[in-house]
């Protein structure tokens, strides 16, 4: 415990100096300009490896933007852990909303300033230190496997392709994922489900072009005031989705285990206090922890049409958009809910527009047992770490690929995050306590010699 | 009549080359980077009105963009005709769905193509050079003034304090425009009633910052839904608008009256087949040019918020916005409307979200009398020009500032709009028959002519 430390303090300037480089590198994946981007954090997480002391480390080529893989068996008779991690991040708009510029890293009041300083490229880092603390003090316990992706942000569109071609290359006994958050930094937990996510598109049409709203408005339809009232009519005065059979699969939670999660440390007050929101806001008959945990959503992450400039102009838009997206609970398919979805869109459309529908992208919810050895041996590395026991809690936000790892490789994923809610990951100013980066390369270390030990 | 045949045939290149001129001006109001090229349309007009033959031309400062003012009094005991138009125009977006470029205009399949082709500066400038070809020919019959403002586009703001400043200046006996429709270019009409405008721009705010649609969605409100849910519940399912007491001060029209006006010709199919929809939509009860002509209209002109760029960004946005507009009936306030929207706004806003509403501009409907001597004349000259009487229209869209000219100068204004349905004003594409630019400039020499004489 003590070598360990003493190598994180002694190396933590450096190790932060590596993470600036990765986060310099402005990998947005869902913005076709920085594809070149994508090859140079790819290239960067290979001598990343290389140096922290894999066997070997390769760029693989994928139909979209690459992965980079690497590894180090010590015997292939120990257990194997998979590390997955994303290289790539979130668009950084609105621009003007950050404090300090998005792929320029910044230390302040304690904390890394930047796009990716949290998701996931502060938390993927972890892992690398982590695995060279181990090789460079002789304590590496077990075989180790490292792939980093490029599309998590947009669905990892391509990654359970790359599963299937290389599953005897992946063979693991546990996927070890940082890419979700704790509850505070003295009250450490694991992340035992996530939502799944059904990602949509529409557009709807109205006249072949935009008009003088004057000379047409009140006997042409207008695309965006019927996109407000189909939107608005997918939810119900109880927020419950209109959607038909849109709950049929999820799962009931028993009172029992609801009591269970209620004993989480929440406050209403603090958590309005720091969105500056006079009252929440969700499906009746859920508290706020089982809204976002146990519950499904349905969300407009965007909307636009007609004139958004300066001042004022009369038009009638020929067309108004929306991204809508569902947030699922496990059981629920995240491929039925988008049919569902686009079935139901296209029947509401009144017959004066046309109207478009795409699923961008989605994955199943995932549900991580605490009887696993993993999850044991996770429970003994924060309790090292952290003096004090880790609580299980379901995440609200959704790692698609979690669950296609399940059904192609056949093995469970391991769910630890260290990001707080505070570190507004896709946001503007997202940002990462060095406390939590050191003391996540620290708990990373424990957890390979406990699961070494509880595996024998 | 061969006279002023003559002369327009023999001047048309040039009258052309002016109006490209004048247009090459991207005069765009609402966006104050163009502020300059104001300025330049104002000193362009100048010159042509010098040139044409005025007295004196002036270019007035006001608190916002100048008017061009220019006269010519052949003698004080005989009438005097106000031109009035705008040198301004509507923004240009969205730029990629023009075939050329707005500001550089061309002649193509009979029509010029251009911003502000028809709406207003082909449309104003017909005046100038049927003033031009009146001098010429010394067969000017009264005086003539012009007022060509720079702020019609965002509610002629500032129009209103000129005209009380420069009451004496602006004497006259009736106010002439050219900025509205006609109904076919075999079909000459004049336009009796224009409807007001009250144009309000909405901000709906729930977290202080763009939160991650996971983490959040589901337990906190969603600006973007709320904003929704609001504009839906404006209008209900007969397409009536919600809003308490919006209808109270709508004069009904006489059944008489409206069967009048049902004899225009009209073609719902070629209507729909134009615009391409496959059914209209409007107040129940009312045909489609009473909805326009004779009832108020809701529409949102734009709508924005959360991530509205390429693939998906799973954002809870923190703001959405929407710019909200509607057209008034004669007798209808739009201070009093504006009010009402503001009033019922905030209160349909949940208590989840903090909601803005601010008015952008406005103005009141206007009612033509067809038994005035103006309009008898304007009869008298289409009847000339076209071998055809003129069919009495309402318009659906607004021209704030001529209820404000019979408010403050006490004139009445006659209508003469030479433009058509498919001119595209306020959209991309937007252009202007060349047979109406050199017909228009005819009609109005006869309009000169005949109101002179009626007035003796």
């Amino acid at each position: 415990m003590e070598q360990v430390k003493n190598y994180i303090e002694k190396n933590k300037k450096r190790f932060l100096d590596e993470l600036f480089g990765l986060i310099r590198i402005p990998s947005i994946s869902s913005e076709s300009e920085h594809k070149p981007d994508m090859y140079k954090a790819a290239e960067y997480w290979k001598k990343a490896m290389i140096e922290a002391g894999v066997d070997k480390a390769e760029v693989f080529e994928t139909k979209g933007n690459p992965v980079t893989y690497g590894e180090k068996i010590i015997d292939p008779k120990l257990p194997t852990v998979l590390v997955y991690g994303h290289m790539d991040v979130m668009p950084v708009d609105p621009l003007e909303l950050w404090e300090t510029k998005p792929f320029e890293p910044v230390v302040k009041d304690g904390k890394i300033w930047a796009r990716g300083a949290d998701d996931d490229k502060g938390q993927a880092f972890m892992h690398a230190k982590a695995f060279e603390l181990m090789v460079k003090n002789n304590i590496l316990p077990c075989n180790v496997k490292f792939m980093i992706e490029g599309e998590e942000e947009i669905g990892s569109v391509n990654l359970g392709d790359f599963c299937k071609e290389h599953k005897e290359m992946l063979k693991s006994d546990i996927i070890l994922v940082s890419d979700t958050g704790m509850i505070a930094q003295d009250v450490p937990s694991i992340t035992t489900g996530l939502r799944g996510l059904s990602f949509m598109e529409v557009e709807v049409t109205g006249p072949n072009k935009d008009l003088h709203s004057g000379i047409f408005g009140g006997a042409v339809a207008n695309p965006a005031n019927i996109l407000c009232k189909m939107i608005a009519s997918l939810t119900d005065e109880n927020n419950h989705i209109t959607i038909p059979n849109f709950y049929d699969d999820v799962l009931i939670v028993s009172d029992e285990d609801r009591k269970k999660m209620s004993k989480a440390p929440f406050s209403l007050d603090e958590y309005k206090k720091a969105l500056d929101i006079d009252e929440v806001c969700g499906e009746k008959g859920y508290s706020t922890i089982e809204r976002t945990g146990i519950r499904p959503s349905l969300d407009v992450n965007g909307i636009w049409g007609g004139y958004t400039g300066e001042g004022a102009k009369t038009v009638l838009p020929a067309k108004a958009y929306a991204k809508i997206s569902m947030r699922l609970v496990p059981n629920q398919s995240n491929e039925k809910i988008s049919q569902l979805f686009e079935k139901h869109f296209m029947k509401i459309a009144p017959k004066n527009v046309k109207v478009k529908v795409t699923a961008l992208h989605g994955g199943q919810a995932y549900v991580s047992p605490t009887d696993m050895v993993a999850y044991k041996a996770a429970e003994k590395a924060y309790a090292e770490a952290f003096g004090k026991d880790a609580i299980p809690t379901r995440s609200g936000g959704s790692i698609p690929i979690i669950s296609t790892f399940e059904k192609i490789l056949g093995v469970k994923s391991i769910l630890m995050g260290f990001g707080l809610e505070s570190d507004a990951i896709h946001s503007p100013n997202e940002n990462y306590p060095l406390f939590n980066f050191y003391k996540g390369i620290e708990t990373i270390t424990y957890f390979y010699k406990h699961y070494t030990e509880l595996m024998k």
